[in-house]
């Protein structure tokens, strides 16, 4: 069975706020799609600089120092995933909606040409960055469908969207509908994930959130499926319709 | 590529309050499983004899000559459709939920061992015995799971659920999340439709809704996939998360 | 103009869980039919012997007399309305659902071919009789639509039903769709509510919430109608959709 | 009767995001007030220039070619169902939010003083121009009831305002609560959706969704109240509680 | 005991659109705080001279009299409420979100270090002034924790943020999950209100409000703790979870 | 500070579907309150003998085996934790909700007189007998508040109720919002996990999830709180308003 009939496959496309929020959301996913052959693009829009740089602040960095840490340790894990990744230094805390940012978005889109399409999920009562991101990477894919809009390449499909999990699943109100087994990439994740030092007791938070949504994924794909122990999970949520020729 | 090795493959379930249900509803998941090898059983807790036969009560029939009319229209469609059917005449407006009807649900479970099961959604302002229908085939199947609970076969896996179409899905609070292409399979839903001649004014209805549910799953596919211009479709809700391997 | 003509008139029935709910909750609407001719029809389920007759109880009176008592208050209320009013004594505290009671207010459907159907929002977390009478309100409003179902009188059309207003309605989800101007009747659902003694401090309750939701009614309606100052009102809330040849 | 004492009556306002929603979406409602001798205006933020002109764009029809195309179509429409309509040609896809757009629509307000307003739902995944419109169209009604806004005319009353069905209304939670019967004028509505010829799906489309919203009004309003057979119906949802002196 | 060890003592911080928003909704809050020694400072965004302040403008006022007019106002009512006030002047009706004025309102977080911070809902279907306040509120705060926020002082903790009681609360989404007995105090309020004439008929709206809600306390704390006959009460919304050493 | 005076103490109800769950669940919360000298009562609907006891069924044990097992363990736990255990021993798999099953819950509260009462939230698609046992529980405490209810004792006040976290919270629709610190008893939760042998693999998973919960309460609390690295917590729903006179 070639990869091009299977279905779901092609270019994956991650929009991401911060340098940082693909790999503890969303590596396992990036890490399936390219051991598969498909190729992975992750878009940063800030490099967290300001918000997600506590202890590089800490230890009295300066701004310019800070974003080229931020990009090496993302550049790094990466690599790790396969994927490529580009910084569009559109600053956070806050990060600012603005048309701009939106058609560079729209640009993205028409270039990469994603079958399938990840962000953050629109609710956030404790980072604005992350629903502003959301808001941004939903808009661009919707006027990159339209042949009208100014902007070179051939007008988008309608790949799906999938938010990924943000820190406090239920202040989000993200209720997931889509358990992802990562078990054959979960090394990946961890070696991406470990990319990113100055976050080190983030590894085991994600090491057991991954568990955890492991026996979730087990318990609902039923016990008599020989699902291995030790499976690990990513937990999504689609925005749009699965449309597909067989109810599984 | 066998049958074996396609993800959803397997016993199908259908627990149906009423006679028709089924056909209105379901007939094309039911026709496109059956098509591709795997069993189907449709359960009729009712034959919707006072509830769902207003013109054979008009025409004079008494109780036993409608549920005989019922069944035979109910087991013409299911033979359209290569589903076996089970009627447990339990009585409608109201079907009321006992631990008696519970138990032979399980029972059917554990002999069916379904790998998909088909339900009427929970909410229905407009039809009380969808949503007892509904019930008691969620709480059958949490039941039929449990190796202490008492009834013969070996304890069921964690089949996923889909609740399918209500007449009036807005009010029932019914957010398709599953489009479902059933174009290969119209033509034997639309004779299973016409098996039911008391209710003719429904053939077009439900073929416009397929019609109209074909044109939402188009726009969900992205118009680039190359779908056919007549694509028809039965929209679902999942109640579970999916447990998948790949985002799609 | 005739009342004939009028949208909205015929019999109006209201399904109360208690002998006083329908006075705090809807003997606006009740005056305002019976004052332009309409029949209106009370049913409570119960007295509210045991969960609403607290001072009785502290009175040292005993069950019997804590009946009549209520439904002797209750008569002179309805009295005051122009309503018809029947108890079917089912108990309180808990009212429980069953099949004969549904029975019963399937016939009373029949009957009294409703044009207006007025009863308990479905979710009440201080008391579980109000849902509990809601529930069997609906599910008897359906059954009555069947010509199958076996009971007098012809099928049910399809009345619609409004929501009364709990007594704490946010915690009950009560979000109010419809504001009814009870301001020219108002001085006969004071009347009514005086008919209570034994919750005297409801009296002004119950006015000042008709104040504050004629506050509401008249902001809604725009300032430019000019409504008198002491407008006064009811909230509702609708559960089916309304079916209508204008908008507004 | 008067058309001056019928409830609901006056000057009728549309706020529509692009040219063609007015016609899909309210031409019913539109053709019903000019009927019965009320004004209406339908304002179009843009043309729908960019994002709804997919077939001109193929035909290779510069920006120019198409905006005028698209007004032409649309003023067909307009005329046909007896409404004056007016463009602000603020661009399409995106249409951006932006205080002069909303100083522009307060003022449409203070001239027309409408009785009645119809626009966009607040959600809709695949267009984000229709949640711009409807938030736009939503503030500038509320600046405009302010006397101290500065504005030419009078400070506005308080019209109730309708949401208009989205193309896919579950996915937009758009959940139906008034039906509009349009029987009478539907023959309008068909001439003016056959002003947009680049659309001619549509034209089964939403003809076929009257029907299908026509059955669901006869099942709410009653199997008892002799409607025709072939009954067509607009579906809206109020965004403000009815204020009224019957409940019906 | 000394203020130091009780729970949620500390700086209190209230954000308001307008300049009387804080005393209709919040002075109960405010005066419990001064009175057991906590400092309280109120931020008016602006002075609700556009949308608020109708009758100064029908009496003929200019915009700069209006404004003068409102800040002595509401700086008697903070005066009688021991609260200092500030006013940002952004303008009202619109009250329009920048960055800017987001900045401001993290220089004020940095300064004040709330323990406790009150706002408006996040919806208002009659006043998107109040939403917008909310947003620049919540955001600011957010954006206050971040040590790499370039404002002096330190990072913000995450003081707990409660939404004051909109006018329509049900049509705001609200429901009410802190009742906060103000009885004490309500002399205070009542004080506060008066402060206000121009809006005299709210005095009593608000006094009725209090009463209601002291109802509502009572009943969900249990009628046998001996609350006083006159509790009277404000409701809030929690953003954030509770944390906390005891369940209570 | 006597602890007679501390809000919120007093006896603790806990009311549970199955032996096992209150230990999971709740024996944070059980610890604390017999830590500060509050009697806690645990109430276990049925022993989980059939749906909970999956390793007893395969081992071969029967129903009368299983029972005792279960609580002997459950016994041994609530030692641990200075709680009393009552069983009601009432079936499980299905629990089925009986007038008489609540009449003797009502005689529970009557007894206990509970200050705060803890039970499972409403909703549970993976589990019926949750949502049956809250159901009871909380109708069985409007019940004991009644003083017509007869059954010996005083008319129960209004115990706050919380429910405890299920095992997969985002589908059971549990959003937190009372996060409880229950690291100075962790280690007794951790030794009345460690009675319940045959789950052994619970104890990392609850052990894990009272870490994840404990950052959240970190991360709400504060940073600047001084909390330990290593704070532990439990997750709970409050069902009805917090009372209170000052917002913390």
């Amino acid at each position: 069975m070639t990869t091009e009939t299977r279905p779901g496959t092609g270019p994956l496309l991650v929009v991401s706020a911060h340098a940082g929020d693909f790999v503890w959301r969303a590596a396992g996913a990036i890490a399936l799609a390219t051991e598969r052959g498909d190729p992975a693009r992750v878009v940063c829009l800030s490099f967290g600089e300001r918000g997600e740089s506590a202890r590089a602040w800490r230890e009295g960095r300066d701004l310019g120092e800070i974003k080229a840490l931020r990009r090496a340790e993302a550049e790094a894990a990466a690599a790790e995933l396969g994927a490529e990744i580009e910084f569009l230094d559109a600053g956070d805390y806050p990060l600012i909606e603005t048309p701009e940012l939106v058609d560079r978005l729209v640009r993205v889109y028409r270039e990469v040409e994603p079958a399938v399409v990840l962000t953050h999920p629109p609710a956030d009562p404790y980072n604005g960055d992350h629903p502003a991101a959301c808001r941004m990477a939903l808009q661009a894919r919707v006027l990159a469908q339209a042949i009208g809009y100014d902007a070179p390449g051939e007008p988008l499909g309608a790949p799906p969207v999938f938010f990924f999990e943000p820190h406090q699943p239920e202040q989000c109100d993200f209720k997931p509908d889509t358990l992802l087994d990562i078990t054959p990439v979960f090394g990946r994740k961890r070696r991406a994930m470990e990319c990113l030092p100055a976050q080190q007791h983030m590894w085991e938070y994600y090491t057991d959130l991954a568990r955890r949504r492991g026996v979730q994924l087990k318990r609902n794909a039923g016990p008599n499926l020989g699902l291995p122990n030790a499976t690990m999970a990513e937990a999504y949520v689609r925005l749009y319709p699965q449309t597909t020729g067989v109810l599984a």
